[in-house]
């Protein structure tokens, strides 16, 4: 297999140093307008054909798979034309600025026999992985609710708020866990530092299973907050990213509501048992991520994250927004 | 100063401990419909004279000031006897369980030239009020938003949601260090242990200064969380009341925005400082805060925590809750 | 059972908190010297008979036991008049100021037939309870060594070095752990505030089993650590009394060593698995202590912190200051 | 400048990471025995010119400098040939396997007017400059003592004790920030999993000053500790390098005699104020190491870790060594 990298500008190189060092394909092409960034790339890796023209991969009948690691606003139109070239397409998260976009790509990838697929990293990592193995091994319980929270001074980002560049990640992580997406949400936010761009944004979601969720996202926060806590009928887990040692931990804790027999009270009794912090594999997801585009382009699999995964989050994060902007107002998702 | 204490159940005895300890006033009546409540804090303080009838709290003419520790959908008709009967009165939180009473009690001491004093001993306590003194030195900045967690696996109140139960705490501090009460809120929460009891809410609040809150409680959590950020266009705060030595850390963090001069693009410089843990002072608040009622009550001052300063947390509880069983709606506060 | 209690200064009173409120025994007495100290108790437990002269206890034919709660330099003294009186005897830590002094009350005791108990306190507290039940189970493994850590700003004794001051607590869990006293230490130390007086130290032990260990204290530190690690050959522990949920955790961690075949290298696999951190009791130790002392008094049981028990920990805090005040010899324990 | 690199192994890349990328010479040539290695670092920088046989790089005389990164034991001998052929050298850490040998390279270094530097990497991390610099401010005031632990469940070496392998790191600080070497020290360990390779020790160090300093290095630990506290007679300070915001914190706490006048009694009072965690740079201290060696090659400079720093914490590694070996008998250094 060989395959099209677009983009070398932050997270394009993280890919291409997976795909090279761990010989996921034969040969790698990459494509950037900055002329220094393909020089960069090459001297680290020579064997690494570079453009400036994306349209020499689309062209490239060599090429079977591309990796898409532009801005958020050329998804489309770039993916778009790689999948008519018949080329398989990976693309960062999050998928499209729209999710008329992301349906469009979606249509476009089946009726092509086409794989796509996107970046939600967080799926591929050992954290992220062991939750979603302990919530359906049922030992959790019911989920109840879920309250996250993805906070720290981060860089301002000029043409996409905070909940285009953060929520992305919670968002794939909830609905993977929960195996579900939003049917209703707000959000509350604002644009303190740069007006019209929000950089700090509370969000409600409600689920048909009657699990709620409250994401908290910002760019203006003293510390980093990386803490989702988990809260199920038999047990409850925090994930802590911050943490290097413990980053998941169970908490065997909870109520147990017993209905009053005949005439009595309801009564309520308490819970509190050991703390679990299991182990944890030590694999870097982004390697597991681009091995597994490249499986499944090899062998016809549906990826774990695909147009449908990705579709799903933009769905959410344009339901958010529209939110914010409206006030805060309560928006359903079809 | 004669004071008379109605209700011995969880909270008054500490009360009781502060008047007596501190040799606050000097005759101390208790009253309590458990005869053995009654006799456990005789037997602890001899000199107490006890009752089961509140009324002859009421009608003894020796008792200058009472305080109400009872449940709270008594403390209105309570209260308003014992202004009736020409008696200051320190009311616990929260301080009537609707606006309307709140407002009554309020005119109803205003005529009566009484003081009328609620129960927010978090505003007595030595980070709360160190935490006033610097937003109210400027060195935060203005004030952009504020986000609040209190939640931990906590006891089911039957008769009253965990937003009446854990959140006047936050909105007494919050309202206080602001010096305003929102005009706006929302609030998303669910009763997933008991049927008709929230044990979860997230609450948003809009403030007419442009500032926002964020405000998280629940009884239904792995842990203990009692941390507020508040973030300031110059420095950040983090209150963390479950840490014993730092409760209190401002960080030197900020973003500065640079106005574009005539066709340039906007400019974000970040700034990242020294952190610093101030010292408090370790005063015990309650004894703070029943200090305060005798010397109003002596002196004739405006209490601290006076009836308007209830009435204002009463309205966002209130809101909050309305907001909540509307499923999230935006209510306005009058 | 009716109990002489001598010395109402910062612990006397914790002791007849626990006689007094959980009812262990009929009447009790108490003597100060200070008579605000004994009228302040009476005060609280007005049954309480008070007095300023220890002798009346000593001749009232009523009282079976005594528990002393004064300085150091008097526990002899007192318990071996008590003793010869033929009263049972409570010795708060540390047991003696000196070994002999310490094996002449075990030989008193013993020959009167009587109960001499030491308060060890933490031997009766949750998580040190738990530690020796985990290690007993063999789920640690063979225990290699154990590092202990006590320290903070405290109060600077006169008369007493901060090992005879912190160290009892360590010495008396380390003991009780491993079921064995060390044969040999060595403690390096100085006294920079107040000379004469050490105030930090640092302590090595050596045990008969080949296990060693190592315990800090110190007066003179900016942050409180209370921190055992128990390394074992199969799994490690972590004792940490300063935090509030996760006191103990049990790390599944270890190096496994294979001996070479033939003539092969040796060869070490490193394991790291689930971080455990168990449900503790929420008893008070202070009342789970005196509970015991009058159980054995009643029933004539051996207590589990006997004089024996005592008199192994005086004997290590008594080397460790020779130690010490030799410039770090090397002392060998009887 | 040109540069041999002789080792290629663990560290060794990291060295030529930051030669190569950093434009700190003109020319790199490597050296390893193993091929593989050799041809790794070529691949990713490409004009490297490598080499199987060091005496090429001893010969060679476009070389001005040389780094060596092998396994201790080889340093002197490579050391004294380099030097020997004019050649400056950097030294890995530990320096030399004896203090002999580390007083013959820098007899020769001074002997032939070469620079000798060793690579004590921490000496040029911003929390350790940050605390030189706050300590020789005498902000601290008279530095009473020094307590570190570095543990964790590391890798064991086979033929060097833990002593070697993690105490070179707390030596070099100690002695960096004190600016003096002990005069006098035991050390207490054992070699639980290897028998002859130690893997565990606790080391007490004393000071011509009057500074005292403890030492605790294990391989065989549950978690990652490196905390250093560092105890002044007017301020505390910690350094926690697992932390990654607060790494340093300045305690305003201490104790303060006051004589007694005439006749009157010792008076202590304890202080307790703000604490403060500095702003720390962020450059990459390997960086700067290396620069700071490229520098004084080129200037003629005597680096701020030459053979001397070298020396003294090999003589303290040694005494450690032997004070362990000897049961923990006190070695004095010379």
């Amino acid at each position: 297999m060989n395959v099209g990298v677009v983009g070398l500008g932050y997270w394009g190189p993280n890919l291409v140093r997976n795909l090279y060092e761990s010989h996921l394909c034969e040969q790698i092409y990459c494509c950037d307008l900055d002329d220094a960034k393909a020089e960069k790339i090459k001297s680290r890796y020579p064997t690494i054909i570079t453009t400036r023209d994306y349209k020499e991969l689309v062209q490239n009948p060599e090429i079977n798979g591309t990796v898409i690691a532009t801005p958020v606003s050329t998804h489309f139109p770039l993916a778009m034309e790689f999948l008519e070239a018949g080329k398989h397409v990976f693309v960062e998260k999050p998928f499209t600025p729209s999710p008329e976009k992301g349906a469009a790509l979606v249509a476009k990838a089946e009726e092509k026999g086409l794989i796509v697929m996107v970046g939600h990293t967080f799926e591929y990592s050992p954290p992220v992985i062991k939750i979603k193995e302990i919530i359906d091994s049922g030992e959790l319980g019911k989920i109840y609710y879920i309250s996250a929270s993805r906070v720290n001074l981060g860089l301002h980002q000029k043409d996409v708020s905070v909940i285009w560049d953060l929520a992305p990640h919670d968002f794939s992580c909830l609905f993977y866990w929960l195996g579900e997406q939003p049917k209703r949400l707000s959000a509350m936010g604002r644009d303190y530092v740069l007006k019209g761009v929000p950089d700090v944004a509370f969000i409600n979601m409600e689920f048909a299973s009657g699990c709620t969720a409250h994401v908290q996202v910002s760019w203006l926060a003293p510390s980093k907050l990386r803490r989702t806590a988990i809260i199920g009928s038999e047990k409850m887990l925090v994930y802590d990213d911050t943490e290097t040692m413990e980053k998941v931990k169970i908490y065997d804790k909870g109520v147990d509501y017993k209905d009053p027999e005949t005439f009595g009270e309801f009564q309520l009794s308490y819970r509190s048992g050991d703390i679990i912090s299991p182990r944890l594999d030590t694999f870097e997801p982004l390697n597991r991520e681009m091995r597994h585009f490249v499986e499944c382009c090899e062998k016809g699999l549906t990826p774990k994250t695909d147009g449908h995964n990705g579709l799903r989050v933009v769905k959410a994060l344009d339901a958010a927004e529209r939110s914010l902007r409206a006030g805060g107002k309560i928006v359903e998702i079809a």
